[in-house]
């Protein structure tokens, strides 16, 4: 069941109060990023909809929607890597949530294979120049 | 002077190479995410142009663009809490941005005075509904 979240007009109240009240893009989404609760790792970054957020709240596994295949994407549906969340937090101005979670299965979040998407430092060639190395 | 940063049409190659070549979406922007260098705290959810991306790598200090102002953002120019880039990695498909820094001035990355923006939990009330408590 999806759950009907209010609706705060006035930015005060929706940066400073208790209320939760997503602020929906044109597009009907929230930015959302993943850490590893046990380390801190920036694992990933995805959005959610009125549906996954509903559900991810109410299940306690992180559901997105998928820009690409325009879905609603429980993650790790197929591959077994669920996020159990750990804990869940929403931003000053209501449009980026903030996932600590443990990835089950074999505890990786990338679709590469590696744990973190963010897999790869920008680093300087010397000459005003950059490319990515892998760091893990 | 603005990087002149790759573009790659290939999946496979942005996912996995070693070129930069940034994934800037319709608006022109990646998103960036800002994590506290030493204790892992997801400080910010923000966005770069190709300049702001550009400014950040030639000068190790964040800068950002503000949708809202439609203004290159140079993060605390008038604060003095500028962000100090330890770490910076781009994600898989090369649309998202993870910057560890670390705050300069009095520490604090939201405008609302808190040292995170993401100041406040996602909490159940025990009968489906949900409201938020600040956690510090």
């Amino acid at each position: 069941m999806t759950i009907k979240f209010e609706t705060l007009a006035d930015p005060k109240a929706r940066e400073t109060g208790n209320v939760l009240a997503p602020a929906f893009n044109a597009d009907g989404l929230v930015t959302c990023v993943v850490t590893d609760a046990d380390d801190g790792t920036v694992l990933m970054l995805a959005h959610m909809n009125e549906d996954a957020l509903s559900l991810t709240l109410e299940t306690g596994i992180a559901h997105f929607w998928s820009r690409s295949r325009k879905t609603l994407w429980k993650k790790g549906e197929t591959s077994g890597n669920t996020i159990a969340v750990s804990d869940i937090r929403i931003d000053c101005d209501q449009d980026a949530i903030w996932i600590a979670g443990r990835i089950a299965g074999n505890g990786v979040a990338c679709h590469t294979g590696k744990k973190s998407c963010f897999f790869r430092r920008i680093t300087t060639t010397g000459n005003g120049k950059f490319d990515l190395k892998q760091v893990d």
